[in-house]
């Protein structure tokens, strides 16, 4: 496994514990929980490849779902013993949350530029890979998806995305570009947390 | 027609049924109410569709969407005369619903394998197909999902799902296999009804 | 730049502001405005594409992005001096408003009877996307839709569509049916407002 593999199941088994979590607090059942674990890990992955009209890579056989489904028994190991609201704003959640989100990023930038889509495209499929699951569970749970109201979280993505789309136009290689994306919304979404960044409203 | 035929049509029906009552409940106006009626009963279809990257049946002129016309029709007729909550909780509706239930988890399961995605990915698109209609319905009424929370609905289908996958495996006929499914979850399904059956949560 | 084009263009804006100015009503953050402001604009026509198999348009490189962000710009100016519910049923947002909805009901129609889809087909692709942007915000901002509920909106182009199919199956060139479409559409909508039309309940 190279850097980006390791990130990726990082980020997916921190997403999917994320998931799980929302939805052992909201009571929902198992399957809800197991739901929602899948969709905030697989979510954004799955809404890109529709996009870009591939088969989702989920459904088509890839190891993804293995760490995701790790990330669900994570979670309901974790909810039977301790408090769910708690582990949601644990710093141990927050760090390996930040690597899924930097992965999902550079995934989608990578996708989007195979994909031949508009430089506008690459940072929309970017940002949505990283926040698209989470949106998804936010949305069946009945709520304002979180990334669009609370702090510096999406802005990550998309500055990451802007990042890659700059780079690769001024000829630096698709994987070195990546790698920066990733290490820029890493480092940014940790500033961000540790900073209490917010965006303004109007 | 053949009995895989029937069913779809009964659960369409009913589906469309379940769906356009939701929304009258909800107080919608008469282009909600079919609105809702054929997103029940179609939306799971069209959304398994999207995700195998075939033009969703619903729209390149399947008969489906007659028998969901007819089911809109039946609501509206059944909504001016009857209390629309008593309707959605009685037997008479339960268990068309269950035979749509039925019939959509092993279509789902045969387009699944038939687009060649895993056996992951075919048990998902199994219970997409099956409760994905009404999902998106939940959602447009801003509810929480009743699958996610309430009783055994979705497992039905993913039950089904697994069996289906199984059978292949061991060599039986997709067709054949097909039917296994449809009756497994129809059973399953009526029994949950009839025992109260839930998940737990955590 | 023909009718077309400029329909398309006062219908993005006019989109934009919409759903930016409900972003902002709903304190939602500066990302969570562009994003709602960009959706209301292009998620219908994105729906479109993804459901007919085409990399949406939005993503591949079209003039429509600049038209929104000109919108996104102009909600936030207005944001700032004005008070957001008032502009928002204010008649100099209402025309441009119906204008929109007139050019996306006729591009949808357009693609639809390209792709090859039934005419129920064309009709749910006239309708979606006009409406299917304010759908998708309104999701977001955990609403139930307001073109399930409220007055005479979606109905426009839902008549619009049915009129454009009608007339293509009567040997009417397409583009003269797109147009006629794109009339109906804005004069109906216009109608509904001035005369408070509303669809009934049951």
């Amino acid at each position: 496994m190279n850097v980006f593999d390791v990130m990726n199941a990082v980020g997916l088994v921190a997403f999917a514990i994320v998931g799980s979590l929302k939805a052992s607090d909201a009571d929902l059942d198992l399957l809800g929980i197991a739901v929602l674990g899948f969709l905030t890990a697989l979510g954004g992955g799955i809404t890109r490849d529709v996009l870009v009209g591939r088969t989702p890579a989920a459904l088509s056989g890839s190891g993804d779902v293995l760490w995701t489904f790790v990330g669900v028994l994570v979670a309901l190991a974790l909810a039977v013993v301790v408090d769910e609201r708690g582990l949601l704003d644990s710093p141990a959640l927050l760090v390996p949350d930040a690597v899924g989100l930097a992965a999902f990023a550079a995934t989608g930038a990578l996708v989007g530029v195979s994909a031949g889509v508009s430089s506008f495209g690459v940072v929309v499929l970017a940002t949505l890979t990283g926040v698209g699951g989470g949106t998804i569970s936010d949305v069946l749970l009945d709520r304002v998806p979180f990334v669009l109201t609370e702090d510096f979280y999406a802005s990550c993505a998309l500055i990451g995305g802007v990042l890659f789309v700059l780079a690769v136009d001024a000829g630096v290689g698709r994987r070195t570009a990546a790698l920066a994306c990733a290490g820029v919304v890493f480092a940014l979404r940790l500033l961000a947390v540790h900073r209490e960044w917010r965006l303004p409203s109007v």
